[in-house]
C-alpha cells in the first residue's frame, strides 16, 4: 500500500498519558510507522497530505452492531424488545438471503466508514454469514463478527430455529475460514443470541470452543425487565448469575446492555473481567432502560459503546452515541460524572480493550494499526476554535459530517465524505431492492 | 424576490391532516403560492428547481436559544445550572462588545440555518442587543428577539447589573426598533432572565408592557432544584405558582426548561395557556432533570423544542433535540409515548403554535410563509427508502448533513450545505477573534 504522511496535525491520541500532539505522522502499509514532531526521511512515493487545522483521532471502536438489521431502519419504531423482535426482527431476519445480507452489511459498514467507526464486533443472524464476511472484506472495515446462535426458545420463525449440533458447527466452519482474514483484519466471535434463546448445552460448548480457539464470546444480557424475567423462569437465576454459573464469564466475553445489574451481577464483572457494551441509542429507543455506566466505570467493569442495529438506534454513528453517553447519566450521576475525555476513550481504546485488541488499535501509537480518523472541525457548529478543548468539540459538537478521512488497516477506504471501497449508487438501489423482497417474503 | 418552483418533491406538510403531498409547490416572494399537484401556469422569470426524491419540510422553529452565547461554546462543559451561570456564563456575557454579539450571533445563525432551523425564539445578553438584530437581518433567519432583563439577585458582575428603569426603557425602545422588522421577519419579546434575577416591579411591568404591546415574555423557569429553592425563599412560592400569582401566566409567555412543576403548576400552564420550551440537550448536560414531556402534552400543554445555548449543548442542531426528544422518554413513558411524527410536530408547527405564530410558519399550506427545508435522503444512514415512512427517517435518522437547502421568507438562505446570506470564513475567524477578547477581558 506504500506510505502515507499526514503533516502538521493536531493529534489526539489516547495512549495512556492521554497526549495531545501537533506534527507528522507517518503511515506505513498498515502501520502507524511515526508519530509527531516533523518527518522529514520519507520514500520517493510517499503521498504527503497537508492537514493543517484538522483533528485526527484513533479510529471508533464500536462493540455492538448487528449489520443484518441495516436493512430494517425504520421497519420497527416505537416497540420495546420482546415485541419488536418476535413480531418484526426475527421475521425480516429470517427473510434475509445472501445477497440481502450482504447488502444490508455494505449500507451499515458505509455509514460506520463515514462516521468514522473503523472497527465493529458484530452479530450476524443464522444464515448467510458468509456474505456479511465478504462484505466486510470488500469494504475494508476491521471486524470480528459471528453468526447468531439460537437453539431454544419460543416465538421464533422457522428460519432461525437451529438444531445445537448444526449451530455449533457452522459457527466452526465459519470461524476457521474467516477467522484472522485479511492478515487479521477480521475474526470470528460466537454469537449465542442471549439466555432465552440459547440451551445450556450450547453455552457451555460455546465456552469450550470460544476457550480452545482464544476468541470473543458477543452476546445479549439484561438489557429488559421480560427477557430478565424469562431468564430467570427458565433458570431460576439472575442473567449474569447464570452466565457465571455456567462458567461463560470471563474476559472473552462481551455483553451487550448490562442494564439492570443488581450488586453481585457487577461485582461478578469485575471479577471475571467480563465486558460490556453500553448501548445508549438502542436502550432509550426500545424503553429498554439507562444502564449505571458511571458506577460500573468507576468499579472497573470494561466498556464499549455500540450503536446496536440500525431498527433500534436508528443510526450506526458514534458521534450521536457519545454524546448521548456523555449527557444521559448527567441528571443521575452529576455534570462531571461523564466528561468528554471519558467518553471519548470508551469509544476509542475502551472499546478496542473491551475486544481485548488495545494491541493492535484504539489509539495513536507507533507500532498500532493505522486505524485513523481525520476531523475538519472548520464549521458553525464547531466553532470558536480558539484554544479550545478538543475533548469537548468532538464529543458535544462534531457530528459525521465532519469527518473528512478514515484509513482503516492503513488503507484510505473515505477520503472528504465519500467511501472509495463500495459504489454507493449501486448500495444504496440494492438495498431498496433487498428490503422490497425481504417484506414481500414475510 | 420572484418565484421559485420545485417540481416532483414529496413534501411532509404538518398541517392538520398531516397530509403527505407529492408534487410541485410554488414560492411567491415571501409566501407559498401554490402546494401540490402539477403547477404549469409560471411566471416567465421562476426559477424551477428539479426535487424528485427529495423530502421537503416547514422549516423548524426553536423556541430558546441564546444566540449571544455561541461563542461560548466548550468554555463551561460539565457542570450544573448556578455554577455554571455564576462562574462562566455571567462573566462571559458581561465582557461582550458589540462586535462580539454580533459575531457570536451570526455563528449561531449559520449553525441554525445550515441544520434547518428557520425561526428562533432567542433571549440576548443585557447590553449590546442591537448587533443580535443587524445579525438577525443580515442573515435572513426569523427570530423573536429580545434583550435579557436583570435587576436583581447577587453573584452578577457589574456588567450585567441593571436598574429596573433603565432595563424596561432599554426593552422597550429595542421593541420600537426592531418589532415588525423586514416585513415582519423579525419581532420583539421581553426577556426577564429568570425570577431570582427580577425584581417583582420588572415581572409586573413587564406583564403590562408586553400585554400592551402584544408581544411574548420569554424567560426560563422550573430548571434547576437550587433555582427553584431560590425562589422559594424570595417569594415564598413555588416558580408557576409564583408567576400567576403576579399575573404574567399567558398564552404570551414562553417558558424554558419547566422540569420540575408540580400537580398544581402543571394545572396552572394549562389553565392560562402559557407555553414551554423542551431542551432535552441542555437539559441533560447542565444535569437539571428531564421534563415529564408525554404528560404534559396529554394534558394539552403548548409546547416548542429550543436547543438552548452553546454552551449547555453544546450544538444548536433541531435534529439532535428531535432525536433526544423522541428517545429520552420512552423508558419512563413507555416506547410509544413520542413517536416521530408527534416530535416532528413539537420541532414545527408546536413550535409555530408556541411562539403565536402559527399563521405565518410551521407547516406547508398555501398562503403562508415561504420557511422550507429541503432535504436530501441519498445517504447510507436514511436508507433503505422503499415505502419508508418519513417521519422516522426525518427525527431518528437523518441529521444536518442531510440539508440541502432551505428557505426563509421566500428567500433561499441555504443552497447545498452553503450558506448564502454570510460569508462562513470571516465569520469564523472573528468569532475566534471575538472569543480570544473576552477571555483577555476577564
Amino acid at each position: 500500500m506504500g506510505s502515507t504522511l499526514l503533516r502538521n496535525v493536531k493529534m489526539v491520541t489516547m495512549n495512556d498519558k492521554d497526549d495531545i500532539l501537533t506534527g507528522d505522522i507517518l503511515i506505513k502499509d498498515d502501520i502507524i510507522a511515526e508519530v509527531g514532531g516533523r518527518i522529514t526521511d520519507l520514500e520517493p512515493d510517499t503521498t504527503v497530505i497537508e492537514a493543517r487545522g484538522k483533528l485526527l483521532l484513533p479510529g471508533f471502536v464500536q462493540t455492538h452492531i448487528h449489520l443484518c438489521q441495516t436493512l430494517f431502519r425504520g421497519r420497527a419504531d416505537d416497540m420495546a424488545l420482546m415485541d419488536w423482535l418476535r413480531t418484526r426482527i426475527w421475521p425480516l431476519e429470517a427473510a434475509h438471503d445472501a445477497e440481502s445480507i450482504y447488502y444490508s452489511a455494505m449500507l451499515g459498514i458505509g455509514e460506520l466508514l463515514l462516521s468514522g467507526t473503523t472497527t465493529i464486533l458484530d452479530m450476524e443472524t443464522v444464515s448467510h454469514t458468509e456474505s456479511a464476511f465478504e462484505a466486510m472484506a470488500q469494504s475494508g472495515i476491521r471486524a470480528v463478527s459471528g453468526k447468531v446462535m439460537m437453539d431454544a426458545g419460543g416465538d421464533v420463525p422457522r428460519g432461525l430455529q437451529e438444531q445445537t449440533e448444526a449451530s455449533l458447527q457452522e459457527s466452526t466452519r465459519l470461524l476457521e475460514k474467516w477467522h484472522g482474514h485479511d492478515g487479521g483484519r477480521l475474526s470470528y466471535a460466537y454469537c449465542p443470541r442471549f439466555v432465552v434463546s440459547c440451551s445450556e448445552r450450547l453455552l457451555t460448548e460455546v465456552r469450550d470452543l470460544s476457550a480452545s480457539y482464544g476468541v470473543l464470546v458477543h452476546t445479549h444480557a439484561a438489557e429488559n425487565q421480560e427477557e430478565i424475567a424469562l431468564v430467570m423462569t427458565q433458570r431460576g437465576m439472575r442473567n449474569i448469575v447464570y452466565l457465571d454459573h455456567i462458567g461463560l464469564t470471563s474476559p472473552r466475553l462481551v455483553l451487550a446492555h448490562c442494564i439492570w445489574l443488581d450488586e453481585e451481577e457487577r461485582a461478578i464483572m469485575k471479577r471475571t473481567g467480563t465486558k460490556m457494551t453500553h448501548c445508549p441509542g438502542s436502550n432509550l429507543k426500545l424503553a429498554s432502560g439507562i444502564a449505571n455506566v458511571p458506577e460500573m466505570l468507576d468499579e472497573g467493569i470494561g466498556m464499549g459503546i455500540g450503536a446496536d442495529g440500525a431498527p433500534c438506534n436508528n443510526t450506526l454513528d458514534m458521534f450521536q452515541e457519545m454524546r448521548l453517553t456523555a449527557l444521559l447519566h448527567k441528571p443521575r450521576c452529576g455534570p462531571e460524572s461523564m466528561d468528554a475525555r471519558r467518553v471519548l476513550r470508551m469509544a476509542t481504546i475502551g472499546g478496542a480493550q473491551t475486544l481485548g485488541m488495545d494491541h493492535l488499535t484504539g489509539s495513536i501509537e507507533k507500532g498500532k494499526k493505522a486505524d485513523l480518523v481525520l476531523l475538519n472541525l472548520n464549521d458553525f457548529h464547531t466553532f470558536p476554535s480558539f484554544d479550545a478543548d478538543p475533548y469537548s468539540r468532538v464529543v458535544y459538537a462534531a457530528s459525521r459530517g465532519n469527518v473528512d478521512s478514515v484509513w482503516v488497516d492503513g488503507k484510505n477506504v473515505v477520503q472528504r465524505g465519500r467511501v472509495r471501497t463500495m459504489d454507493k449508487k449501486l448500495v444504496l438501489r440494492e438495498t431498496d431492492k433487498s428490503i422490497a423482497r425481504l417484506l414481500a417474503r414475510i
